[in-house]
């Protein structure tokens, strides 16, 4: 609900243009003023009505949105929703249930319709990578991939400074390619045996909750806090250490899975694309050294030798959590 | 030697526009004359002086395309070659034992100054993936996978109907992806793991050779044969099936493990690309059926339900086993 900018100027009245930013999930709807230099002004965060459908959706975008102070001011709408997006007609093309009946939603014409101004719509992974590469850790790369690892794997590739929409507007589904390190495991698309199904959040609480035997679930953030605390000194009686400290070993091993699996998957597609930067953001992303290392570590060691390897490694997304909304802003500046 | 068009025209003289394009290997340098409709109307293969070294093989080249007739008239020359190359600047910027010391050979001045035309230079499989996307398989469509698979497993990407290089000329490597069929099986790239160590001919000719026990090692055209033979009828006794259909059903198995791999590792990165198009090519993939029928069964069930999966299927390449020559030439033609 606050600015991030120092001096948020007076948008959309005078010098500086501002745009709104949509990132609308099954649970949150986030809404921002977003200034055309990437600096996010205002923010307000609602929740998605998501059970009473579309319309009902709709109607709380249009709502959260005239909460932003100067709202009217702004010269376009830009939203980032879960799902495949129509990125040129701004519809929605499938969805899963965590918004039901989305798919062909016609976001652009309905909330341009609602908010009387210029809406563009894109997939929430993509409006990730656009935020990162206008704004962020990929700003002024040529070819660049970037990843978000969440609840779910998802991103997108810049190619010739333009984000790859694909020939069906799914391009960037890092999250369903099979790994070697999840052979056997279920993965949330109904196959089996893909990257997201060893090292997207749920999959690594999932893992540690089964091996540490904890009746009742782990979330990621009760991983990360356990593999943050520093293991116990080895007893020298060679007593095996309290569960406490087995709990924080095993949080680290699962988060290093995670990481790790991720990390040579990102070099594979490095091999492949070749880009100028690899920026990897997301809730699992944040955690921080137990996953950055094992991240790093196994990206450096999958690349190939050669030209494209030299010096390149995973950069922390720079925008933080507001990435989606600041990205959903830019989907208005993009030149296509 | 002998050209592939019905009508060649008068080459170079008339109404028709003629270039000249050459594939460079380790074993042999084919040249060509090509119409700029990607006929291939003549065609010399001479042995490479490899072990001779950069300017005897520059030299070499230059004198294959002059045995080329009316290879004066042409309007430029385009060259494929193992190793990474500048496309710019056409120098190649790294490359293995099969060329040696032909990293930093500036082939577009050398080849310039020799033949007195245009010169462009680019990697092999680029230039398989430039020929079946400019007159091939890939014609028309404006994202596309191309991967070739023969002694080694290389490709290219085209999006926006332009093939990507990379930052540093690397794009295309789809050989070294981890894919889980590959666990612990060392790859020429010095890592192991990697698809081109389960799908290319080398891996699928040695596997079958291990596991027949041969004391000499089959080649991969020796495993199509056998794959391509009919299986015995089971015995009524229930005798055990003599060894030729022993090693039949050998080789069908081998060739289907490696096309299996081949197959989810396409569908995987149509997951992340959403191409139009995805063409298989190379010697590998002219072995027919014993490795079509697997390659097209694994893509299919790996490939993520939704739109970009709606009838998407690998084709094969269209233009055999000169492809290279064709698309080299058809680097005179690229817009970049």
């Amino acid at each position: 609900m606050t600015g991030r900018a120092g001096a948020p100027g007076r948008p959309g009245t005078g010098s500086r243009r501002t745009l709104l930013g949509v990132d609308v999930g099954g649970t949150k709807i986030a809404a921002g003023l977003v200034a055309e230099d990437g600096t996010l002004l205002e923010t307000v965060v609602r929740p998605t009505p998501a059970r009473q459908g579309p319309t009902a959706v709709l109607d709380a975008i249009a709502a959260a949105v005239r909460e932003l102070p100067d709202h009217a001011g702004a010269a376009g709408l830009g939203l980032g929703t879960g799902g495949v997006v129509d990125r040129d007609g701004g519809v929605v093309v499938s969805a899963n249930e965590l918004l039901p009946g989305w798919a062909g939603t016609r976001l652009a014409d309905e909330l341009g319709h609602r908010l009387g101004i210029p809406v563009a719509a894109d997939n929430d992974a993509n409006v990730f990578a656009l935020a990162e590469q206008t704004y962020g850790a990929g700003a002024g790369s040529t070819t660049a991939l970037y990843v978000s690892v969440g609840t779910g794997i998802g991103g997108g590739l810049v190619t010739g400074g333009r984000l790859l929409r694909g020939a069906h507007w799914t391009a960037g589904e890092f999250g369903h390619i099979a790994v070697p390190e999840a052979a056997g495991r279920p993965c949330n698309c109904g196959r089996d045996g893909h990257l997201e199904a060893v090292a997207a959040g749920p999959a690594i609480a999932a893992r540690f909750s089964r091996l540490a035997g904890r009746p009742r679930p782990a979330d990621l953030r009760e991983v990360a806090a356990l593999a943050e605390r520093a293991a116990p000194p080895a007893d020298p009686d060679g007593t095996p250490p309290q569960a406490p400290g087995d709990e924080s070993a095993l949080a680290r091993t699962v988060l290093a899975e995670g990481a790790g699996a991720l990390g040579r998957a990102l070099a594979g597609l490095v091999n492949t694309f070749d880009p100028e930067r690899v920026v990897v953001g997301g809730g699992v992303a944040s955690v921080g050294d137990p996953f950055w290392q094992p991240l790093a570590e196994a990206f450096a060691a999958e690349l190939l030798p050669g030209p494209s390897a030299a010096g390149l490694r995973p950069l922390p997304a720079a925008l933080g959590p507001r990435a989606a909304v600041i990205g959903a802003a830019a989907l208005l500046l993009e030149h296509r």
